[in-house]
This record gives C-alpha cells, sequence and structure tokens, in this order.
C-alpha cells in the first residue's frame, strides 16, 4: 500500500495507517507485510482482491479468474523477494454455480501446484453483489530480507521484467474498440493481449534475484507511471525513464507504430503484474545474468535522480513526454 | 472449515479440499490453518468475511461492523489456542463515505489495541454490491499446540464459555419480532442482547488455557447445536448434552420462562462467538479454575460419547428435544 493521495491509497493512508502499529506493517507504505517468525525466516504476507465488472469482467473464464485472483498476490510476493508459502481465499458468492466453481476450483487448483503455493483456508459468503475473490497470500524471505519501496538511491538503473502494456491493450481488445480493430487480421495478437489482462504472468522465478540485487522493487498493477511514481515517493527520489526502452510486445509495438495506441495506454494502463526495481549500476550484469538464468525479460529503462518530482519519461528526441494520468485506477 | 454436507461447508469440501494439499492445511477441516515457522512458534492464519445484510445490517454503526469484522476472526483464533499477532483487511466498498469510514476505522483501531492484534496489511475495491469486510488474522502457538476438532474422546466433558443463544435473540430484537415485543419492558436486556449480537466478545483470555487443557475446541459462530456436531464429526464421536444446563443470560432465561423463545432459537441460532471445547473429566477442575483466573464464565453442558449419530439435547426429564434445525446458515 502506498502513501500517495488518490483513490484507494489515499483512503488506506487517512483511516488506516494509524491502525499500522506494528513494526512488520511497514506503516502501510509497502505492498506486504512481515510476520516476524523466529529462526532466520519472516513470513511476508499480502491481500489483494479482484470484484467482477472492475478487475475482471463477468464472461471471463472462471478459471482465469482464479487465475488472476491468486496471480495478482503472487505479484506481490515475487517482487518483495518472497517464495511462496499458500494462502488464504475469501469468495463472496451470489449462488453456487456448480460449472462456474468446477472451472475456477480447476483453475486455482492448477496455479496453486504450479506456484508451489497451496490453499491455506478461506471462507464463502453469500452477497446480492457482483462475485468477489478476495485472497491472502503468505510468502517466507530470509529474516530482514523482504524488498521494500523505499531502498532507490539516485544513480541506480531502473528495470523492469516483461513486457509492458500488453494487459492494458487486452482491455481494449475485450472491449472491441478501435484498438481491436486494427488487430483485426492478427488474430494471435488479440489472444495474447486478452490473455496477459486475463491471467497474470507473476515473476516469482526473479523473487530470488530481486532479493540479491534490487535496492527497490514493487509489482506493476496500476500502471508503470503511477506504481513507478510510487517508488520514487517512497525512496524519496525522482526518475529519467527512457520511453522507447520500455519493453513491448510485438503487438504493443505495432499498435504504436500505427499511432492506434500511445504510449500513455502502456505506462498508465493497469494489469501489467511485471516487476518494476532498481539496482545500482554496477550490480546491473549479474543481476541480468540472473535473470536470464530465471528465464525472465529484464530490461533497464532508465535512471533514479535524485529530486522530488515525478518521474520524467523522455522520447526519441529527450523531449519530456506529458502523461495526462499516470495510473489506470481501480478503485 | 467443517467438512459436512451443507450449504458453505459442502462447498468448501467439494471444490476447495482437493487443493488443500499443505499439511498445515489440515484439509480445510479446521477453523484455522499453520503456517511453520522455525524455532518453536507456529503461525495460526484464519480468515472470515461479513457481508452487509448477511452478517451485519445495513443500519449497524459502522464502528461494529468493524469490531464484529475482527472479532469473529478472533474467536477463531481464541478458540485454537493461539494468541493474537496481526490481521490484513479487504473492504469492499460502494464509495467512500467519510463518516461512514471514519467511525469503521475508529472502532477498528481501538480493537486492534484492545486484543493486542494490529493491522499489517490489507486492500480496499470498489464494488456495487453490498458492503463486505474480510480479514484474514494470524495467531502465535508453540509449535505443534494448535487445538484441533478431532481431539474429542468419549468421556469428555463438553464445555462452553459465556452464554449462548443472545446474539440471535438480539437479531430478533432488532427485527422487531414478538421476542423483541415481549421485552417491551426491558431496555437493558435489549440493549445487552443487540450488543451480543453486533459486537461478539471473543475469549481471546481463555485461549491459554484452551492450549493446555482442551482435546478439541472449535468457536461457536453458527448455531451450538451444529458446531458441536461438526466437532464430533471430526472427531468421530457423539454427545449427549444436558439442555437446561446450558448457560443462559438473564434475558434469555426469561424469554425461555415466558415461552416466547425455545431452546432451539438459543442453540440453533448462530453469532455466539463463544468457544466449545471438550476436556478429560480429570483435568476439568484445573480448566475451571484457569477459566476464573481469566474471568471467562465457563460451563459443563454434557458428555462426549462414543457414536456416529449427531449429539443429542436432553430435556429436564432427560428427554430428546428434537432440533428441526442445527445451525444459522450464512450462506
Amino acid at each position: 500500500m502506498a502513501d500517495d493521495h488518490s483513490g484507494e491509497h489515499a483512503l488506506i493512508a487517512r483511516y488506516f495507517k494509524p491502525l499500522a502499529t506494528d513494526p512488520g506493517a511497514f506503516g502501510l507504505d509497502d505492498d506486504a507485510a512481515v510476520l516476524e517468525a523466529p529462526h532466520g525466516e519472516e513470513i511476508v504476507v499480502t491481500t489483494d482482491a479482484i470484484v467482477e465488472g472492475v478487475h475482471f469482467l463477468a464472461d471471463d473464464p472462471p478459471d482465469t479468474v482464479a487465475r488472476k485472483a491468486l496471480r495478482v498476490n503472487l505479484s506481490d510476493l515475487a517482487a518483495k523477494g518472497a517464495q511462496p508459502a499458500g494462502f488464504v481465499l475469501t469468495l463472496a458468492l451470489r449462488g453456487a454455480d456448480d460449472a462456474w466453481l468446477t472451472a475456477f476450483a480447476r483453475g486455482l487448483g492448477e496455479d496453486a501446484k504450479l506456484f508451489d503455493c497451496p490453499l491455506l483456508g478461506g471462507d464463502t459468503v453469500s452477497t446480492p453483489g457482483p462475485l468477489t475473490v478476495s485472497i491472502s497470500a503468505f510468502g517466507r524471505v530470509p529474516a530482514g530480507k523482504m524488498v521494500h519501496r523505499t531502498g532507490a538511491r539516485p544513480g541506480d538503473r531502473v528495470m523492469v521484467s516483461g513486457t509492458i502494456g500488453d494487459a492494458a491493450l487486452g482491455l481494449h481488445v475485450l472491449k472491441g474498440d478501435r484498438i481491436a480493430e486494427a488487430l483485426a487480421g492478427d488474430e494471435a495478437g488479440r489472444a495474447m493481449l486478452v490473455a496477459r489482462y486475463r491471467v497474470p504472468q507473476p515473476r516469482h522465478a526473479l523473487a530470488a534475484a530481486v532479493r540479491e540485487f534490487a535496492n527497490a522493487a514493487m509489482d506493476v498493477s496500476d500502471g508503470l507511471a503511477g506504481d513507478l511514481a510510487k517508488l520514487c515517493a517512497a525512496s524519496g527520489v525522482s526518475a529519467l525513464i527512457d520511453a522507447p526502452s520500455i519493453p513491448k510486445s510485438a503487438a504493443a509495438a505495432y499498435l504504436l507504430a500505427q499511432g492506434v495506441a500511445g504510449i500513455e495506454t502502456l505506462v498508465s494502463g493497469g494489469d501489467d503484474y511485471e516487476i518494476l526495481c532498481t539496482v545500482t549500476e554496477g550490480r546491473l550484469e549479474a543481476f541480468a545474468a540472473e535473470a536470464r538464468r530465471a528465464g525472465v525479460a529484464l530490461t533497464s529503462i532508465g535512471t533514479v535522480i535524485a529530486g522530488a518530482h515525478a518521474p520524467r519519461f523522455l522520447d526519441e528526441q529527450g523531449s519530456e513526454i506529458v502523461l495526462k494520468r499516470l495510473s489506470f485506477s481501480h478503485f
């Protein structure tokens, strides 16, 4: 959780920060909390809910709803350098639709196995409202080794995993707007973007390397621009981002080249669930080598600088790109 | 979570039990899971959500909604013999009503302090549906000492904390039915019953004694009759309950004597949040002494017997009371 003053975060800062008096809560300034466990290990706890019509669509396949609910939490754990240890689930349902629940449970079970993150407990409640899946996930880190948002230092390189903006484009495809039309002849491209929206790829393979090399890290869930701004604010720094170097999928690059989507759509969209982190310049090569071993794409996109202003995104000519909005607000 | 086959529990057993492959999940047969933590301690995790119109009423004071959401989880921890360690919160809201949230957060903060159970993190999501508060709470126990549902043995005494049925009567009072009318002249009684519905009293003071003395334990959340049936089923035993010895508040005893409420209303109603446990006969006195020291009323209400049938409730004459329903279903 962040301490900026927009939407959810302002609400949390205002109402709930005073309650977070335990050192392990980090004043609610981070994505996860540590429950201290003796003997060299700590348990990282994270919680994230997804709501029908807000974070997923009513006709999304139920197994993808389950996967997304778990993976948005696993993404948090990976960005904190934690290995998954288990999760608890609260499911608010309008009714018990067998077919839906079967598919949901199957997706959840497959992912629990895939990520070695077993279901530990849960609660199911009835609601007349939209289906809501709330998950608290737990991870393990060596004591004191959770990676925070607060460690970025001027001179650090800003790194990001995977590609940025695909999920936001996938939502456009599902809505059938002009981005979907521009990809009319590219079924594979459309499917890839939709899959990126529906089923995030948590970068758990990178967790150990993040723990070893990152000075600061978080996952990108509400848009790269807004989340980088949060990380910088938490660290008391700013950043210069070389927009052309932001990693893009072929479909995203095509839409950008065609002028159908702008860079703002990519960096201010939500649901990337990639890892954003900063690394000391001299350790960049060793970190990159670890990422290659883990099979996760890792790209340097800019530099941490001193300052309190929001990170600046620069185009090919080094001119600042003015972003009208930084984040996708789920709230 | 239980393994009977009604409502929520059947749903969980059917869809989610296959996912619960970690030993610490206890096959979802218990109220809480253990996240193993090295060096002699384990972390107990429990999760419970409350939904507007289902578990609380839309016009309940917001601070009581917060207290109930946390306390239903603390009640689970106490029944498992765990000391509170912290909790995470997911709040699904239609909008951000300042006054409501302020009061909610105040109640939550006061209880977090009162029970030494700090907020560790959370998520707030937007929903067009009813307000839903989902909490995962964590507690600590010495390794291997969590109290399960499965340990009841024939000959054990069946014990219950506090008084039974007040919360169910409180809900009747709020609905203004003939139970409310029967208490028209007893404002204090009505207020007490409503408070018992809105703000459970988790028996954390009894947690250490439960850990030391109880062979099996759970909290009573869906009605004494149904929850005892779950405990007995988990332990592979049955029980004989002496209905007149079930502890009742003065208001409940009055309503019973007047014939306005029957014993079924008390033992099949929900929201008691008392501890139900079984204790070896020879250890009863020592347990009772501990409860007195802790300031928690503890009453022996019957005996565990061999058998697979549902527990039997006997009246003054030793005749079986036929209960038409065992539980209050929140689902």
